[in-house]
């Protein structure tokens, strides 16, 4: 049975798994004082454009926003995120855990899609400032959005643009979750590249778990503006690898003749084929989305059909017994798996 | 150059990274819900004699320790651990981001060795509940320590059975760091078995990063008593990887056909002819460590007669311009090295 | 000018003031050790007809409400409220300071007037569950709810039986926020007393820098149910006064021989005739609050009118240059001060 | 019978409490805003010599502490303490609460008295960056010293700024917990003035609830240099006293014709007449404290005879039967206690 379930189903790339094997018994230091570590930060410098760039290797997403957020914001300092923000639904608490607010943004009903809209941002920061109480409530500290969101969606280069503008207006930074990054800018709908997203906000991850890795996400302060002894604020969140060798090796090996975007573009490619059987079979979408993870709209006697047949996850319910159901497309999505779904499909 | 700064240098036992190629398309769920995980799972129960133990796969040492305090503790309640322990050293303040004290125990000046005593730990519990302002302070409510310690000492199965007996009598749980578990209970010196220390303790962990894995810790709770909700906890804590397949499938590995315990007596054996070649040029030890550390004291001369031609710690200076240094062995390490540093040591 | 800006803009109640001085010289133990505070326990337990409570006397609201709550939850648990409640608005994060995330409940837009309702309550907590990402969330570990609101409406006798009879449902307390807790006893729309509540909930506080005290709040569990430790805990959160006596004095002073009660009906009754004259006016009201908070709508012009003579709080701004305003009476509100506003308002 | 307890055994100087009823029911706004906490900071401003200095009131010592080292921390430092410090010991955890760790000086044995000793502390951070391993440590971020100490002891004016260059060199502030400053700088030994000590450090707080008020303490930073959006900060600790005119008009009332210090000396005037008392009884002390807390060392027999008639407390046991107790004076000790004393007295 093949699963569409996440990007997160199989293992690594196998050039990873190659290298692993390789430089298996080469002596190392730890806590990223690596070579690998030392070649695959020249290489992110390299494709982001950003020749002063601190970069730091993490393990995982939650992980990483945890400690990124933390590390930008003073104690009494919130987060503005979309109300479907990953750090404002799935992570457990883990950026309460360190003591800060997520500032969640109304969702525009009109467009529920995973995006902030520069307008509501911008409302909401003057909102904040004109009510003569802000003095006791949670400053907004900075502003998180993920590239693609957690519906698939991305932003356009003007919305980049506009919001970062926003961020400036009030001195605040602007965080992007790249968790599936590649897949973002793989996506035919996106109009910036590597370069441009790093120009575009304040600090970044390039997601290395979800496009091709075992794990590990790469942490990017474009202008070399990390916080002073970043190092030992990972260390503090319990985020720091003793073999640094690992994530380092495997973004060495991402980051080598392009291979981070070329499986991305393969998973946004397995995408479009995947969107285009749904349609095929006349099922509609939740939403139109331009990445790696498909909402189609099933019926209870579709879902039955596909039981035992096929994987995938079922997110939401509708009214008349419908189902929003998200099909995820990977690195490692073959065209047979695409066949059989279209076979299966009723 | 051989290097024998620490037992994380290299990467992973081969048949590691051999099961990680045979088993990477294989699709599987995420979040420890995968079969390599629930074999590493039946297989941990099966070696520590502990069949309805819970079982949690975390990615390194400080995220192990932190999460698993934090998971046991109330909020007003602290660690009691040695001075020398990684909790209150190195860990750039882990236990304190979560909310608690390390409560160190005074050194007893006549042993430094990483250990604490049985009888320092009843006179600390005893002399707190005895102060009639305790309310007023810091509850004790574990007791962590490492085995073997960070000076590579190891405690005895009286002295482990003593210091559980004290944390029954005030009813607080006895925590075992075994980041190098394998080298401690591998070691000639030790008298308990690794079904022992899961009797002897209320909850423990067994190293991966530093035994064999690329990454990972299995924490045990031998009689299936982890706190309830230990799953949202490890994610509240950033510790929750996506492919939870990773460190499932490296103990997997590890767990089959004793491969954890097999390398773990390679590196005890490597370490007892280090010693012996120290010895053999003359060398004293700042103390007798019966495991994979080994804390040779080196004059200046020494030190210069070894730079460049072989790598190590120095762990610490004493007088007239002598050295405590650290060589490290592990399941990496080869005779070849050892002939190298015999025929470099002056 | 007389100001009706808040309920705490004057000192004590003179009754307190004169037995600060009557006993100022009297030496007594600190921390709530005192003679002052064992007889305020004594008689608060005799009004809420709880013999066994737990009390503990604290000094502020924002300061009870986060000592309570991290007292009660675990660390990854979160804190249901309504969008409008104390501790998701105006406490500047200090929920989020110990860790906790507070969930706020969707305002139903048909009434939103602070409280939370019966049936959205338990849709959250059914669908919370129902969604089998659950574990990666923040778990719902508590209700909190304000007592007088922060719109000062109240709860019935049967929405609270009902509230908390969802919260005994899914086995978490129920907290009242009871900053100002005799105005909403005093209201001739309460149909529950002191007694009622404390059956109704787990724990509660009594508000005191509100009704009367220079400072102060009481937290009842009202079944001997406070976590144990509980006074390490309120240290740990730096909310342990070293003179108790004067909490403990206030206290016992608001309640002997009901001056609690009887100085909040005196902020009804002001309130009543403050809605009289305002009705009498002309002038609408937002809602229709019972208690000591009444929220007239003013237009630009009247506003204009009341400047300089007359101190209030805008607290919301509506279309068409209409603004919410907020009057609130208290125990030491005058009719002098009503007649006043009577002549100033247009 | 008299007690010698604590300082915080009788309520407030008999003039607080008359201004409190003077002013009682005169309008002011909450949180600080009122023209008595206005007047206050003036007052103090004038007193420490610091026109431009920033000024928070805060209602107890364990609250003020946390509150100044979490806003000037960031979240991976610590604060450098005495092993007696009031942080390290009686404040059940407070600071770790916030997330940060207390470094202990380890204790001189030739002199433990609460105080550290400029040397000690200079190696301590020249340790700590000779050691490679910092990065890995929780970084020492400022230093806290408290005068008087929890000894009784005081600081010299060359200690001082000797201790205050210290901090200058390494960068990190230094903060004086001064919950008996008045104590302190009364005391015939003291060779520098209030406004010395204010330029001698960075932050410190000026202590009323044991120097004659209810509670408050004032905390400066004396040349504007307060943490932005510290009133914020103050609020998410739970610190912001709604009716900021309690501790605003005692703080005024205190620094009003030189109140503080007057009572302070008067409190000096008394320990030294104790001091006497002891030594013609024959009876030594634990050392030579030229404060209010004195710490007599009584034999078993002394403590039969002292039973039930005068009130004190056991601060430590020494071996044969002999133990530390502690008598405390403040503004509110009478010569008629001291007379009782020596009576009793064998």
């Amino acid at each position: 049975m093949y699963s569409f379930t996440c990007d997160y189903i199989e293992g690594a790339h196998p050039r990873i798994l190659e290298r692993l094997a390789e430089t298996n018994l080469i002596q190392e230091p730890g806590y990223g004082e690596d070579s690998f570590t030392a070649s695959a930060k020249s290489r992110i410098r390299e494709a982001t454009g950003c020749p002063s760039a601190d970069i730091f290797f993490l393990t995982g997403g939650t992980q990483t926003n945890c400690t990124v957020i933390d590390g930008l914001l003073r104690p009494f300092e919130g987060v503005i995120a979309a109300a479907t923000g990953h750090i404002a639904v799935h992570e457990a608490g883990a950026i309460e855990f360190s003591g800060h607010k997520v500032l969640t943004l109304p969702e525009n009903s009109a467009c529920r899609d995973g995006k902030i809209r520069t307008a509501d941002l911008r409302a909401y920061l003057e909102g904040f400032y004109a009510d003569e109480t802000w003095p006791h409530m949670v400053r907004p500290g900075m502003v998180y959005i993920s590239f693609p969101t957690e519906y698939g969606t991305i932003y356009s280069r003007s919305e980049l643009t506009e919001i970062h503008s926003v961020c400036k207006d009030f001195d605040i930074p602007l965080y992007i979750d790249g968790a599936r990054l590649g897949y973002g800018l793989a996506s035919p709908a996106a109009d910036i590249s590597l370069e441009d997203l790093a120009r575009l906000c304040d600090v970044f991850y390039i997601g290395g778990t979800k496009v091709g890795a075992l794990c590990g996400e790469a942490v990017v302060f474009p202008r070399g503006n990390a916080p002073e002894h970043f190092f030992t604020h990972i260390k503090m969140h319990g985020a720091l690898m003793a073999k640094g060798r690992l994530p380092g090796l495997q973004f060495d090996t991402l980051f080598t003749d392009g291979l981070y975007m070329e499986i991305s573009r393969h998973a946004i490619e397995m995408a479009m084929q995947l969107k285009a059987i749904f349609t095929a079979h006349g099922i509609p979408f939740y939403l139109d989305s331009p990445t790696n993870q498909q909402f189609p709209i099933l019926t209870a006697g579709q879902l039955a059909a596909l039981d035992g047949k096929v994987a995938f996850e079922i997110w939401d319910r509708l009214p008349e017994d419908k189902f929003v159901t998200r099909f995820a497309t990977s690195w490692a999505t073959t065209p047979a798996a695409l066949a059989a779904l279209d076979s299966i499909l009723p």
